[in-house]
Order: C-alpha cells, then structure tokens, then sequence
C-alpha cells in the first residue's frame, strides 16, 4: 500500500467505525432511557410504610426494565460479534442497521407500556412484536453480510458460524408463539415465556454453533478468526 | 513523513474525528429522544379494550414518530457521506456543524408539536421550517467543503457528485412548498406530501447522480473515490 | 506481523474501544440524567421570593445529585483505569460489564427516590443497596481481568495495583454499614455517612496502594505500566 | 519505538481519546436534553389561533434555549481546541475536567429555571453563576495544561496562544457583571447584556489573540502547531 491507498483505507474504515458509534451511542441511550420510564411517585405524607408501598407498585415496571435491559444487552451482544465481520459498507447495510435502530429505539415505549399494563394481553402483544422485529431486523443483517456477492466480508468469514442465522431466529420464534399462547394463557404467564424458553433454546443453539465452529475450521483451516 | 509530522497528523485526524463523533451522539441523543415524546396514558380502568384505545390515539404521534425517524436517518446519512471528503477543519465548518446540529436538536420537539395538533396547520408550518433549515445548512455544509480555496478537502473530490448540492435541496423544496400549500389543502393532506414528493424526486436525482459520477471519472480517472 | 496479522490486530483493538466507548456513552447519558430529576415547579404568582423559597425547597434534591454526581464520577474514573489494561475480551467479561452498567444506569431512579424522601431511612436503604452492588461488580471485574489463566491482561499486568480490588472494596463496606447504621442512626445522619467515611479509607488506600506499585515495581522492574 | 513502547503508545493515546470521547457525549447530551424542557402544552380545544397563542408563551423558553445552545457550544469548541494540546494525562486534569463537565450538565436545570421565570432576577443569577464556575473551570483546565512542570502538554505547546486564559476569562466577566447589575437593571435587561457585551470583547480578544500568535511563532518559529 502506498501512501494515498493507505489514507482510503483509514478512510474507509473510519466510515465503518462510524457506523458502529453511531449504533452504540443509540443502543446506549435506549437503555438508558429505559430507566426514567421508572418515575418516583410523589406523596403528601411521606412515611416509612407509604415510600415502600410505592416501591412495591413499581415492581411490576422493574420486571419490565430488568427483562428489556438483558434484551437490549443481548441485541448490542449481537451486533459487537457481527459487525467485527465488516469490511465495507454499502447503502444497503447502511439502511438495515438503522431500521434494526428503530426497533431498538422503540423498546423504552413498548416496555413502558406492557409494564404498565402488566396484567393486560394487548400491552404484551406489541411488545412482542417489536422484539420480534428487532430479531428479524438481525437477521436480515446477517443475511446480507454472509451474502458471498456483496463482498461487505473478507473470505471465508462469510460463512463464519457467528453470521448462522438460528441463533438471532431463537427472540422471533419465542416472541411470535407468545402472541399465539396470549389467547390461550393467562397474562402475567404470557411474561414467564421467554425465561422458561431462552435457557432451553440457548442451550440447543450453544451445541448447533460448536459443530458449526468445527466445520468451519475443518474446512478453512485453524488460522481463521475464532 | 517524520514521528513529529505523524504525530501532527494523527492529531489532526483526531481533531476531525471527534466532530463528527460530537454529531453522531447528537444525532443518536435526537433520533431516540423523539419516542419519549410518545408517553403511555394512565388509565383508571385499563381494560384490553382501553388499553387498545389509548394505543390507537397515539397513532398521530407515532406517524410523526415514523417520518422524523426517517428525516433524520436520513441527513445522518448524508452527514456520513460528505464529512467522509474533510481533511482539514476550519472554525467556519466547525460552526456550520453546529448550527446543523441546533436544527436537528430542534426536531423532538417540532416533531412533538405537528403530531400532537395532526389536523391543524400552523405546527406542521413550523415543522417544515425546521426540516427546510436543516436541508439549507447541509447545502451550507457542502458549498463550504467544495469551495477549493477552503483546501478543506482532497483535490479533485471537492468536484464529487456527492457534493452535488441537488440532494440536499430536494428536502427544502418539497418542505417549502408544503408551506405554501398549507393555505389550500387541508392539514391532514400536508402530512401527505413528503411522502409523494420524496420518491418522486429522489428517482430524479439518482439520474442526475449517475450522469455526474460518469462526468466525475471521466474527468479524474478511476482511480478517484468512488 | 504481516498484513492479515495487523488487520486481525486492528480489528481486535478496536473490538475493546468499542466495549469501551459503549460503556462510556452509558455513564455520559446516566449522569446527565441525574440533572432532569431536578424539575422546575411552576408557580401560579411567581416573585423573587417564591422562586427562593422553589429552590430552597430543591436543596435535597441538589444535594443528592452532587453525591451521584461524584460517585458515577469515580465510578468513570475507575473504569477509565481498570479497562487500560485489557488486551483480550472474553464473553463473561462482556457480561460483567453490563451488569456493571445495568447498576449504574439505576442511579438516576435510586438517587431521585433517595433525594425526593431525604428525611426517610427506606430510600436511603434502596440507594445504597445499588451503590454497593456496583462497588461489587468493579470487584468482579478486577478480579477476572487478574486471573493470569484467562489472559486478558498483558503478562505482569494482571498483579498491577491498580487491579487491587481493596480500593473498590470501600464503597460497598461504607454503603453496607450505613444500611446496618439506618436502623439506629436517624435518616438524615446517614446522608453524611460517605462524607466522613470515604476520606478516611482513601487516606488508608493510598498508603496501601503506594506499598503495592513499590512492591510491583520492585518485583518486574521499573518498565512496567505505571 | 520497538513493539511494546508503540503499544504502550497507543494505549496511552487511548486513554487520552477516551477522556475526550466521554467529555463529547457528556456534551452532546447536555445539549440535546435543552430541548426537552421546551414541552408541548396540551391544549383540550386546540385551534389554528389557540397553538399559536402556544406558541407565543413558549418565546421566552426558546430564547433562553438559544442562548444556552450557543453557550455549550461555546465550550465545547473551546474545549475542542484546548484539549488538542493533551499528551498525557494525570488525576488533577481528569478530575477538573468532571468538575468542568459538571458545570455543563447544570445548564439544562439553570437554563429552564431562568427562561420559566425570564421577568425575575434570581433565576438570571443562578443562570449567571452557572455559566461563570464552568468559565472558571476552563481557566483552571487551561492553567493546568499551560504548567510546563505537568508535562501534559509537548514542549513549546503549553505557551501556545490558544491556552491564555483572557478567552475563558470573558464569560466570567460578563456574567458575574450581569450579577452586579442584577440590582440595578430590570430583568429583561439583564439577559440582553451577554449579546452587547460578547461582540466588544470577542473583538478585543481577536487582537490580543493575533498579537500573542505572532509573538508564539517568532519566538519558536513557524513549524509548530498553528
């Protein structure tokens, strides 16, 4: 590389960097955010017994920030190991990463409201929905990035088990059977889904990605990004 | 180049690079502020029903939601596309930044007030004049970075199709005249015309880009920033 | 290293300053935050001295925000400090440090509650409990990036003073006896706890650490990190 | 530089960028949450005439989000300018640069308190001192750097015309003034004084700021930094 291809290149890769900043500024706002949906209530007659009564009301909301925080945490996992993968931007990863953004920058509003109404169907359903799409939105980046074609990947990590698209598939599936289950079950079991069915899928993605890592090696040799 | 020139220079790239990360974390703090704009009602009695209810009431707002997001995802893109060419600051760029960044700064809360009164039209006036200023200091921007005499970028890219100031004066042009038409069509019909207008102008443009982009390597090769 | 062993390394590095500057626009947005707690009343006749006495009544409120202020403060600042020496990530590292985060984004809520009932023992109780548990993570933290067999810090690194975890032993042992102390001490005594207390252990902690670099020092030599 | 001290090189480098990145965020969200405070009154029988009344009331909270728009600005090109400088850091600059951005993180609250109450004194006063204590920060951050016994700055760098302290010295100035006045002046008039009085002094700073560059330059030749 001379001079000039060497200014592109850091060029380049700044515009990549850029990209994932500007990701992580929003994820770390949404996160955030998701806090001051936790309003502290006022009182006239502040006592000992009446803050805790207060507290124990807003329990319901923190179950909603704890299970949307570990969500967000989870998607911005995600995308650390899948952007590392980047090479080269075109308009098109562009504008899947920011409607993924979008989905993420819903998640204060639709956890504000199903915690609100947590004892309601409707409030979870469209909670599930938006963690459904940012889920789909995952791996329409997946899709994209391990598209051989558009060269946005140096070979092989195209085929790298990081961009298999049955781990970000696990949030859709769990999310779309639990707006099935919420004609069936009731409400407050509609939120115990996804803790029961997580750790299960979990563990069956854990053995599909170690037998992807392995032929994946097998096939392009051990000196390839682990 | 010598350590001191490299350490010049480094500290230069970072002087840039820590502008353009300052306006990425205004754009992320901006695009995400505008969901807490959309506040979930308390309601005495939730039912399903209420609760559906309160969510189709805020179907205004989350229209206004929708088009703000796009808006600026879309001068983030264009922020990213021509802040690539700067090779060197001056206290003029510096300042037309931030007067860009007031404008979009401004757009919760213009957002928030043309989607809160969807059907009069004085706050979506207000909402066109804050998009067409924004529009009018990309243009700003731009001209400022293709002015060679500024050297504020590389020989020949201050010619770059990307520079082209067509694309950033479509926004201003369709919120402008919205403006104008906001005397005879009724408001909800307002809301209507960037979605018509945009499609309808970026086909256009896209030609006039590919026209440009042939005359651009035509005159300085290949080999120049694609 | 040839050219795909820098690539690699690049790549690598910029996978930690990624972990790195996410975790720092979380601090950045949580300590902004804490200003929005403080709201302007509204005054239906307001005079010089009903806008006096609106924020005398804000003092409390003030007054805890100073205190978050400080302790997200040193909270940064040990990050800032801890992370310099982290040449590998590892997932459970990734995991901790969002956990970390996960109690410092409750700072906002748990401070507001602290400040809104500054004369009450529970809040005090609930505010305390998150600062030690953030106190507990940096341990956690400290502890995995000192463990030789994970190898996440450069060789003698991981034995640096700097990974002692008495200095963030502190804050949970002083937030932890002011728990114990509520029930006896009246609420607004506890307030004052870390003031009094905190001084005092980092008298105690400089000496220890300085015995620490001299030993450190002494053991691998005087080219090691300060 | 063997491949340990450019290691160790980059990483102190890191630890300087980290800093810096930090103080932007801090920044752009200080900035951002300005914006906020402008909240869109809810109207029950909203009319063309009746959002625009609306709006009218909200004049004086626009004109004081303008003016602490450009403020933050101010600083944070200020900032941007003198933190250029930075080649090492130790505890004292990290620390005045939280205190520093302490300051910047009032200025929402003591920017909504003054414009909510832009016809009474006390609300400009806290405002004024607000705006002094960060002016003062940055003469001490300055002060700080321009030490030659720190070492934070290279060598002729900390006479550099850009840290003399008669730029930050001019907010102080004027605000503490507008203090003074305070008990003189009406209200109104006490927020017009920063626009007479910035431009003077802006203009006597610019000489003394050509005359100390070309003392700088002649004293230590043209090949350092501009």
């Amino acid at each position: 590389m001379d001079g000039n291809e060497k200014a592109q290149h850091n060029r380049d890769a700044f515009q990549i960097e850029r990209v994932i900043l500007f990701t992580d500024a929003v994820f770390a706002i949404a996160i955030t955010l998701l806090v001051i949906e936790i309003k502290v209530p006022e009182l006239e007659h502040p006592t000992e017994q009446a803050v805790q009564v207060v507290l124990a009301h807003l329990i319901p909301k923190f179950v909603g920030f704890f299970l949307s925080f570990f969500i967000i945490a989870i998607y911005w996992t995600a995308h650390h190991r899948i952007f590392r993968f980047v090479r080269r931007l075109d308009n098109r990863l562009l504008w899947l990463n920011l409607v993924f953004l979008l989905s993420i920058i819903l998640m204060p509003f639709t956890t504000a409201y199903q915690s609100e109404y947590s004892l309601l169907r409707t409030p979870w359903i469209l909670y599930s929905i938006n963690i459904a799409f940012t889920g789909l939105m995952q791996i329409a980046l997946q899709r994209h990035l391990s598209n051989a074609r558009h060269k946005l990947v140096a070979h092989p990590e195209h085929e790298h088990p990081d961009l298999d698209i049955a781990r970000p598939l696990m949030s859709p599936v769990v999310f779309i059977s639990s707006i099935a289950l919420a004609f069936v079950l009731p409400p407050l079991a509609l939120r115990m889904i996804p803790a029961v069915a997580f750790p299960l899928l979990a563990f069956l993605n854990r053995k599909r990605h170690k037998r992807l890592t392995a032929a994946y090696h097998g096939k392009h040799g051990a000196t390839v990004l682990a």
